[in-house]
C-alpha cells in the first residue's frame, strides 16, 4: 500500500520508518532537505514538492500530514487539497484544533475528498514502534485505511472515534487529562521534597509503579527522570505548554463544563513561566497598605 | 516464619491468605468472630484475644496491625504494646496519619519495641495477590522482616523508605496524587460527555490504555467501570473520601507547599456531597441584589 507523508519532523520521520517496516511504500516531503536526504537512505521515497508527491501516488491516494498545528497545517492542507482529486484521503495526524478540523473536513467534502483527523499519542518512541491513535471521519472509507492504523499502533492502540473532528477532540481531552495527571504527580513529589523525610525519588517512583494505584506510564517516565538526576538539579521548573491544554480549558468554557483541575494545571504552567509576578507585587503592596506588613524591595 | 495479624477486614483477611500461601504461620485476631471462623478454615490460626495472639507467637514476635486508622488503631496499638516485649516488632499496615505513627514509634522505643509504619497500596486484589508497600522504621531490624515484604508484594513492590513515619507519609502523598489523577481523568470524560461527539467511553479508555501518554492502572479501572455501565447511569456522582487526601492537603499547608491540584481535587469531592450549596445561594442572591438577575426559587 502506498502512503504519502508530509512532514518529517520528530513524529513524521519516525512514523515513516514505522510504515516502511510494515512494507508500506512511503513517499515523503518536507521543506527541510536534510531530513529528506536522511530518510531517503532508509527506504523512503522523497518528492521535491507536494505536487510531485501527489503525482507519485496512485488513486485513490492517502496522504498523511504530520506538521505543526496552525499556519503550517493550514498551508500544507490548502496546497494538498488543490492537488488531490475526488476519492482521495487526507489524514491529519498533527495536533490541530478540532474546530479547524471541522472546517477542513467541510472543504474536503466540497471536493469529494475524505478527511480524517487523527490524534496521535505515545511520543516519538510510539511513532516509531507503536503509537496510539484516535481517528474521526467517514466510517465507510475508514475501513479502507484501517490497516494503516492496525500496523502502526500497539495492540488495541487505535480507535475510530466517530465523525470528523472527534479524533482531534479526543486527543485534545487526552492532553488535558495529561496536564492534570502530571501536575498531581509533581505536587506529590514537591511534598516529599519539603517533608521531614529523606526519600530516594527514583525508588519512590519505582515502588509506586509496582502494584500501587497510581502506577502509570507517566510515573515510569518520572522514575526515568530521577534515575538521571536524583533531585532534578539540572532542570529549571519552567513548564511550557504547546496549546492542547489551553484548548481543553477553552472548550470547557465553551461547553460550560467544570474542569477545575485541568484548568489549574494549565494556570500553574503559566505561573511557572514568571520568576516574579505582578499578582505577587499587588498582594504584597496591599498587605503593606492595610496592615503595614513589610514588603521585600527589589 | 510466624506472624500475628490483627484485623481481618477487607485488607487484613486477604493479606493473611497471601501470607499463608507463602508458608507463613499466621495467627490472627479480629473482634468479628465470623471473620475468624471463616479464615480458620483457610489455614490461619486464630486467637481469642490480642493477649492470646501475643502468647502464641515466639520471640522476637512480629505483629501486623491492619485496622482502621484513628481510634481502632490506637486501641489495638495500646493493647498490643502492653503485651509485647523488648525486641518485638509491630507493623502498622493501615492508613494511620504519619504524625500518629511518629508518636507510636516513640512509645515503642520506650519499651525497646520496633515500630514499622507500612503504607499499603494496590487494593484488596493487591493484598491477596501482590501489594505495594512502603515501610518506615529501624533500618537494621527492617532487614530481618524484609522477607515478609518480598513475599507479599509484586516484584519491586516494596520500599524501605527511611525512619519511622516515612512509610505512612509516602502512602499519604500517594493517595493525594491519586485524588488529582482521578479528578483529571474524570474531568476529561465529562468534557467528552458534553461534547458534540458520541463516544464509546469503554473504547476510549481502552485506546488510551494502549500506547498513550495517560495509560495507567486508573485508566484500566475506568475501562472496567464503563464496560459494566456505558454511561455510569447506575452511579450517583457523589465522591466520598477516606481521609488521606485531607491529610495531604493539611500537610501541604503545614509545609507551606503549593499543591493546588490535589487540594482542588479534594474540594471537588466535598462539593459533590451537596446537591445544592450555600455558596450557590449567596452568589445567586448577590447577582440579584446588584443586577436584578433572576434567582431560581426553591
Amino acid at each position: 500500500m502506498q502512503i504519502g507523508m508530509i512532514g518529517l519532523g520528530k513524529m513524521g520521520y519516525q512514523l515513516s520508518l514505522n510504515l516502511v517496516d510494515k512494507e508500506y511504500e512511503v513517499v515523503a516531503f518536507d521543506v527541510n532537505h536534510e531530513s529528506m536526504k536522511k530518510i531517503s537512505s532508509m527506504g523512503v521515497q522523497t518528492a521535491d514538492t507536494i505536487k510531485q508527491l501527489v503525482s507519485n501516488l496512485s488513486k485513490p491516494r492517502t496522504v498523511w500530514m504530520m506538521v505543526p498545528a496552525g499556519d503550517a497545517t493550514q498551508t500544507v492542507f490548502e496546497q494538498l487539497l488543490s492537488f488531490l482529486e475526488e476519492g482521495d484521503r487526507i489524514i491529519d495526524g498533527g495536533n490541530a484544533h478540532y474546530k479547524d478540523s471541522l472546517k477542513r473536513n467541510e472543504k474536503c467534502e466540497e471536493k469529494g475528498i475524505y478527511f480524517f483527523d487523527c490524534g496521535t499519542s505515545g511520543g516519538v518512541d510510539g511513532a516509531r514502534n507503536g503509537a496510539c491513535t484516535m481517528i474521526g471521519g467517514n466510517e465507510e472509507v475508514f475501513k479502507e485505511i484501517e490497516p494503516i492504523f492496525q500496523d502502526i499502533t500497539v495492540e488495541n492502540g487505535y480507535l475510530y472515534s466517530g465523525k470528523a473532528g472527534s479524533g482531534h477532540f479526543l486527543k485534545m481531552v487526552h492532553n488535558g487529562i495529561e496536564y492534570g495527571m502530571m501536575q498531581a504527580i509533581a505536587e506529590g513529589f514537591d511534598l516529599l521534597e519539603k517533608s521531614p523525610f529523606d526519600y530516594d525519588y527514583e525508588k519512590v517512583a519505582r515502588v509506586w509503579n509496582n502494584g500501587s494505584v497510581i502506577r502509570s506510564w507517566l510515573m515510569e517516565l518520572t522514575e526515568n527522570a530521577f534515575s538521571k538526576d536524583e533531585k532534578l538539579e539540572g532542570i529549571k521548573g519552567i513548564m511550557h505548554s504547546s496549546g492542547e491544554g489551553k484548548w481543553t480549558v477553552e472548550t470547557a468554557l465553551d461547553l460550560q463544563t467544570a474542569a477545575p483541575v485541568i484548568t489549574l494545571a494549565l494556570m500553574m504552567r503559566y505561573r511557572s513561566l514568571e520568576e516574579d509576578t505582578f499578582t505577587g507585587k499587588v498582594v504584597a503592596a496591599l498587605r503593606n497598605e492595610f496592615g503595614g506588613h513589610a514588603v521585600e524591595k527589589k
